[in-house]
């Protein structure tokens, strides 16, 4: 990626935006102008239109890919595509890898076939292949014939890997010496650079047969004699992760071993590529947005000048099996309508004993989930979590029921009623324990990620399980 | 932070943790033995038991301080102040830095006034900063009386910013040096070091006057000609923060620009600190975790060998809210129980449509949450995404509120319930969609975090909404 552009802060990235809204807005206007067959200077106003478009596209120019990317996010989009047109053409590719997912489809709908080829060619292998599964078939074709054997071997290879594992994360660009060289010589070579790969803060020592020897850090090239050989100065423990390896194991280690590189091998501990913490960055962050959005029910980021209709289509799963859970829950209370027609409070309480459930199970799942991703929660700690996740249920039940019991009591004017409800809750908050303990804990032990659909199917559970026991202890007692 | 303890994958991980496991238990065999008066051979016991112990104790000097937290956050309280008595004293610091904050208390409690001081001898000041809040006041004062002038004021500096801004989250480890000089002289200077501060990617170019005036890469110091001067081989475009400036913002700001770090100056553009992507990703981690807690109605991350008091401590809160709505929804359902008397039909369709009113709302609330945490929203865009937001909604109201419909028709042979279920969806599925535009922005411009009790309001909303607006029409209409 380019560094030449400047770069600026929130506030300044707010500025430059609203400058090219500003020339946008101009360029509207005196579009509309120039068109108008009234108007009394049509060929001023076409010197305008230009005018404006010529600084648009130099202040384009002038920006960071970065903050180029954020603007076409911020705008409609109309002003979206008339600035992606204003952008120089050998400057679309490191753009395109900028923009989220949602901008990205709105902009390569927009670019022909040989628009998209020429954009690619000056991006790097790895970032090829983040690109490629969204690029059409014929496009990613050409590509391919394009590239030189080397790199179209790696971009093989590179998305081969699927996504979450450090293959998929991992780049080319890496520096390797021999260990008996001297540092006084790797001085010298990297002189003969440009430019490191960027992120370089080490150096791969390999042998012969491009094994993994150790690394050099680049502080221990610039601390040490340069006389001394590359063997004294480099560190042979080395943090080395293997394209299979899951990308949120190596995003664990690069926080526990605060790194900022480190080398991927394959199974003959060969050098095969580089793990940088800013593509561990990325992960990260694109992890948990997933996962917020997933939590949320939605299947994935929205671009938020979308179309209505594409809105619909990134919620309707999720609405679809609540919709599902709340008919079986509706259900259950279907088999109960003798004993709410003969009382008719067990209608007005139910909600309550079936939402604290849910509320309860959560948060136990989430404990749990959040544990079993940390690596401290081992299948065979089942049964001291769930003694203590009962445990919370029981007081829980017992204080809030409690409170919530004395309340149906004095609404209703019936001790009975509060028995019920005080007992309806703590049963309900401990079956809220139970699945959020057992649901992940067996997805985890069937080699199903724990975090998946927890949430979902605790509440199924608790609103069903909730009204079933409420309306079931009542049918009992007091009807 | 030391480097000579090997490091390891996830996998040499739990080996390592299994060994210390089998320690401790042959340790507890052993000592129950040694204290055994019918032991045959108590003075082997007792021997054996000190075998273990030194056994354990080298294990655990072998170990990096990120692994030895790892192993005491999976630890049971007894197995682990056994562990943290076996780790020797210089250690403690580094490693307390590792754990998480609530198996760092269990870690503070078990250490007395003189073991605390000790164990921060060995930190930074930005480091001691991270610890301070967790002591008690005495140590903290010992700890202040115990540095130098220059790094007490550092840590008063330290502790002064509050927590989320770029002040608390940087270090003053920064090598400094000035443009007139070659890069030979840099070079010379740097090997004098015996370890440069970690994750150092550049030096910082500076006037007389500390005055920040570029940056020299280590790329740009080993790429370029020894003999050229700093001026020349330096970047004058830097990302540079201040103190005060939001984290989160400083995040954005890294990831955009794929920076390692960067340099905290002072409204005089006086470099103070320095501000690391390591010191970054701990910062987006952390948030995203408390942010997961948060939804899930934990107030922070629970020691999972907590007791049960702790937990229901860290929970309570939230329950406590959620019984408060739960009860306001259920007084709404309240006041029309003769409706639901005269039609019981109503008391199972009802939680249906509080419930996707409650999905399709938390669905709005985190798109425009997350557009607006992107900087992608601007206060003036409420109308427009409202727009868009209430076609969503009314789209998904005549679907999936006319299925419904039709099936609440089909159950109970009623066209007028069916339709009246229908119209409620809808109505309730606009609720949610205005609340889940409107609450986020309307917080945003009171400039109060947009993120915050967003779900939790929503869902009160629905509900209570969703009960009022069925049994409403309900009543008008069907009775």
């Amino acid at each position: 990626m380019s560094e030449e552009q400047p770069l600026s802060d929130t506030e300044d990235l707010q500025e430059r935006l609203h400058e090219v809204e500003d020339l946008l807005a101009g360029y509207r206007q005196s579009a509309v102008a120039a068109l108008d067959p009234e108007s009394p200077q049509p060929a001023q106003d076409a010197a305008l239109t230009e005018r404006i478009l010529d600084d648009l596209r130099a202040r384009l120019d002038a920006m960071h890919p970065a903050d180029v990317a954020y603007a076409l996010e911020a705008l409609p989009l109309e002003d979206r595509l008339l600035v992606w047109d204003m952008v120089r053409a050998e400057r679309d590719g490191e753009i395109l890898l900028e923009v989220s997912d949602a901008v990205r489809e709105t902009l390569i709908d927009a670019m022909d076939r040989h628009e998209l080829v020429a954009a690619t060619e000056s991006l790097d292998t790895d970032e090829l292949a983040d690109l490629v599964p969204d690029l059409p078939q014929e496009v990613v074709d050409d590509v391919f014939q394009a590239l030189p054997p080397e790199e179209r071997a790696q971009l093989r290879t590179a998305i081969s890997y699927s996504e979450g594992t450090v293959g998929a994360l991992m780049d080319f660009d890496m520096v390797t010496v021999r260990e008996d060289v001297t540092l006084e010589v790797v001085l010298r070579y990297l002189r003969r650079f440009d430019e490191l790969p960027e992120h370089t803060d080490k150096i791969f020592v390999v042998d012969r047969d491009e094994r993994l020897e150790g690394v050099l850090t680049l502080e221990d090239l610039l601390t040490h004699d340069p006389d001394s050989d590359v063997r004294a100065a480099m560190k042979k423990d080395v943090v080395r992760f293997q394209p299979e390896d899951k990308a949120e194991e190596a995003a664990q280690a690069f926080e526990r071993y605060d790194l900022v590189s480190a080398p991927v091998v394959d199974t003959e501990n060969r050098v095969v590529g580089r793990l940088t913490l800013v593509a561990v960055v990325d992960f990260i962050r694109e992890a948990s947005e997933a996962e917020q959005l997933a939590n949320a029910g939605l299947r994935g980021e929205e671009d938020i000048f979308a179309s209505v209709w594409n809105s619909v289509k990134n919620r309707w799963a999720w609405l679809a099996v609540n919709l599902v859970t709340a008919f079986v829950a509706s259900r259950v209370i279907g088999i109960f309508e003798t004993s709410i027609e003969q009382l008719v409070a067990l209608a007005a309480l139910m909600p309550i004993v079936a939402g604290i459930g849910g509320n309860s199970g959560n948060q136990t799942v989430t404990m749990i989930v959040r544990a079993i991703a940390m690596g401290q929660v081992k299948p065979d700690a089942t049964r001291r979590l769930l003694k203590k996740e009962l445990g919370v249920a029981l007081i829980n039940g017992v204080l809030w029921g409690g409170l919530l019991g004395a309340l149906a009591w004095w609404l209703y004017k019936s001790i009975s009623l509060g028995l019920v409800m005080t007992a309806a809750m703590t049963l309900n908050l401990l079956l809220a324990a139970f699945a959020g303990v057992g649901i992940p804990m067996l997805r985890q032990r069937l080699g199903a990620d724990p975090a998946v659909g927890g949430s979902v199917m605790i509440t199924a559970l608790t609103d069903s399980g909730g009204f079933f026991i409420f309306l079931g202890l009542a049918t009992l007692f007091l009807l």
